[in-house]
């Protein structure tokens, strides 16, 4: 299961892109990821549901992440939630995303510290992936920091490998941060990794191929494969664009 | 807005610790929390919505936390989610908090840094908690790390201070961090503050009263009022629970 690797489809529905047919007719989001999913299946090796895309269309948005689920049935399943809060809350949490959800895995976020993951990383069977080195500019705000010579993301990482877990753990790095993946390959070559970044936010595939040195690694791209036509060819112009993000 | 201070009810719903008269009827969580809000609402200054509670119930703990959020009408309403997402997921987060879910106040993670609260820093009329020093043991894994002599907190703290805003800004400090919250106090007399951790996490109010040397602050707590009594005077018990809460 950790040891997956290829691309990932980032499911990020935003109804001012959705092709105007669909727009027109009845649950446009579902309708428009149902078809993206079903034309991309066979380029796919995951696909990640951005709550943050789903929860912004409120009650209905939320209903459309639940149906979207459904409609992955057993494509590799990552909720990307950057979820952390303390015991209790993150168990809360862990239950929506591995048991309601029941995603394969999913992302939190690290500044709570042990607690905070550890809902997540007592599941068995899931991959639990850690918050590192982002690739957003905020990013240098505090992971880059400088701790006893140290860039904070790699305190992270250190202390996070030494947690207990019955799930597996990976981390989180930007496609965008070429040498600090190169870095952490040659330390770790078979933890995995979650890329997003490709396309819109100006990683390369290619580079990241690289940087990755063929340890275990989701490539995520939305965007790029989702948007590629606003017209009624959408889904297997999605498809064309994720074809072309083959590994 | 950013001034207001006195006792936040975290609402926190449990179906394990909801009376069991409700649990045979129709939707418990929100006949439940609908009574609580009722009962107490003269002694509350501000709700807290803890996300994670209902996320938990997979689409209908959603759909009861929006009913929810409607029967808080007027009282000041904290989403307490701890989102924190690169720029075009975290403007989806604040959409779903401030406009979907109409908060009042919003907590927010640092760890990825600028863009990832200004989504919801951008907002007027807000007032956005940034966690700084939480209440959990996985607290000192990052947030008291050394940084150039500082503690990561507290260097988040002064970063989050100098960042652009239309809303108010405040922290989270967790209410047992006493020492902390007397420091911070001294350094900014009227910076909002959100305590949680009183009551059964073991904070006692009168210590965080104390430490908080009148500043702004919501003192928040949970467990210990919804769940006062699981007969079916458990409206009343709240009432009374909370009463003894009061600043």
């Amino acid at each position: 299961m950790s040891l997956k690797s290829g691309l990932c489809i980032s499911l990020d529905p935003d109804i001012r892109r959705i092709p105007a047919h669909l727009m027109r007719g009845e649950q446009p989001i579902i309708s428009f990821l149902t078809q993206v999913i079903h034309s991309t299946r066979r380029f796919a090796s995951a696909y990640k549901i951005n709550t943050a895309f789903f929860e912004q269309y409120g009650r209905s948005g939320i209903e459309a992440m639940y149906r979207i689920r459904e409609e992955l049935g057993e494509s590799y399943c990552i909720v990307d939630a950057k979820r952390g809060d303390i015991g209790n809350s993150s168990d809360a949490y862990a239950r929506a995303i591995f048991d309601d959800l029941k995603a394969d895995a999913a992302t939190v976020s690290p500044y709570m510290g042990r607690d905070s993951a550890e809902a997540f990383l007592k599941y068995e069977n899931k991959l639990v992936y850690v918050l590192a080195l982002t690739s957003n500019p905020g990013a240098s705000d505090f992971q880059f920091l400088n701790v006893n010579g140290q860039p904070l993301y790699s305190v992270v990482i250190e202390r996070a490998m030494n947690w207990d877990r019955s799930a597996d753990l990976g981390f989180v790095f930007g496609a965008n941060r070429l040498e600090q993946i190169a870095d952490f390959r040659i330390a770790h070559p078979n933890v995995p990794l979650l890329l997003p970044g490709i396309g819109a936010q100006g990683a390369t595939l290619e580079s990241a191929k690289t940087a990755n040195a063929n340890g275990p690694a989701f490539f995520s791209v939305g965007r790029e494969i989702l948007y590629s036509s606003d017209g009624e060819d959408f889904a297997e112009q999605a498809a064309r664009a994720a074809s072309r993000f083959l590994l």
